[in-house]
């Protein structure tokens, strides 16, 4: 299996950074993360878009424009040949001789791995979550910064939960990797929008929503979040995830909600529409 | 000049870490930095304990006891023989298969570098610091995320300033690296308590102060700190700095304080009878 390192394939049990990177030292880096099917990048370009404006925010200077960087990716496909797989990107700060000052060259790395994702298939049941009361930094850019979330993960066991959703001063965001809706009494499909990450599968699920529902994109409080009538988590290796329980808190009837399945099958549509382009 | 990873000791330009390290891939992990004057590393069981509270609270085990790694440093000294300079312990989350789950085992680095610290002598004038509402992840506990200091080191050059304090709701918290503390003008030796990291230079200023004045731990809020007689930065690397100026306000006279002074003495008389003890 080949990493794209800086500027040249290597084997991936050979991609090493040396200590002195930013990310290392400082925790300094962005990152960004697509799946693979088929051999097809799925939404590459909305993927590379946010990771060029996370880069932007960080002032970090990406080596390559956006068709090189695709040219580069396409060309890991090929070489490892995971038709199945994810790909990451991660850009580091760089090799920081005081270990605090931003070089002027980030640190690329480019990985893939075989993933198995959930089958194109509406679950029979959901998932429970627990809350936590965090507020994550810079949280519209998709920087490296995972402190609290892998922290937590203990304590999500713990719970016997499958995730944490993060909520401050009573109104909630997100996941540590996934973005979360709700669906009102009255139908209306709604997200978080501030202090967020906007998720690529968020976006398409919003405009997949806006065609049979009325969206909207506005503050969550917690209460309101367990009083809805469905409620779900939607992520680029999940999908979409009904969420059943909230906390000691079951989400009416404690099963996948109708507009939750809906959105899931146009989700799958979307999909193979997309993977129909991919293949020709 | 040798680091010593893991188990062993490599020269510095080889010490290097796999991609799937949760560092590179979360931005997880915890270090400490201490100082290291003729041979000798100053204070090294304050952060030592500092280290292990840490790595406790982040979940990260480190393989070795205080004692053994106190051995190490030793033996890092002896080898690099570079009797001014600095030491940084860095534990990440270590080798993650799925850059996810924290693995049982942690990297530890520990490095050497050269370093010129301030000379022991009061200096002549303070410095301009800017503020910027944040609050860290965890403050209380030395993780590497960094993410707000390294990104706003522009904004600091822009504003021809030192370095920045962080407020959040009208509270002073620290610098990214430093603690803050402020002289009221009834010669009251104040720092914050919440959300900060316990510098071990604060401690032991903490500690001098109280033996000459009154000191109180408690919240400061920003428009004290800009209305305080005297201000003043601590940290391992430059001890105690005067601070003059915050972000358009002078403070009082705009030159550093005499209570700053005598802390400041006091504090080099306290390190040199450390060193005198790590001579013996």
């Amino acid at each position: 299996m080949y990493t794209y390192l800086n500027d040249s394939f290597v084997p991936e049990e050979k991609a090493f950074l040396h200590i002195s990177d930013l990310a290392i030292q400082r925790g300094y880096g962005i990152f960004d993360f697509f799946r693979v099917i088929n051999n097809y990048p799925l939404f590459i370009d909305d993927y590379l878009e946010r990771l060029f404006v996370s880069a932007q925010e960080m002032h970090l200077k990406i080596p390559y424009s956006s068709n090189q960087l695709k040219e580069i990716i396409f060309d890991l496909i090929r070489k490892n040949n995971l038709p199945v797989s994810g790909i990451k990107v991660i850009l580091t700060g760089g090799y920081s001789p005081d270990g605090y000052q931003l070089p002027d060259k980030p640190n690329l790395v480019i990985s893939q791995k075989p993933m198995t994702f959930p089958p194109p298939v509406f679950p029979t049941s959901g998932i429970k979550i627990i809350t936590h009361e965090y507020l994550r930094d810079k949280p519209h850019v998709k920087t490296i910064n995972y402190v609290v979330g892998i922290w937590i993960q203990n304590k999500i066991k713990e719970h016997n939960a499958a995730d944490v959703l993060y909520y401050y001063n009573g109104i909630v965001s997100e996941f540590p990797r996934c973005n979360f809706f709700i669906v009102t009494d009255d139908n209306v499909v709604v997200t978080p929008g501030e202090n967020i990450l906007e998720g690529i599968t968020r976006k398409h699920v919003l405009a997949l929503a806006s065609e049979k529902f009325k969206i909207e994109v506005r503050n969550v409080t917690l209460e309101e979040a367990l009083n809805a009538r469905e409620t779900f988590m939607t992520s680029t290796s999940k999908r979409i995830v009904p969420v059943v329980q909230i906390d000691n808190q079951i989400i009416r009837d404690g099963k996948p909600g109708r507009i939750t399945r809906e959105l899931f099958d146009s989700l799958v549509m979307l999909e193979e529409k997309e993977l129909m382009k991919g293949s020709k």
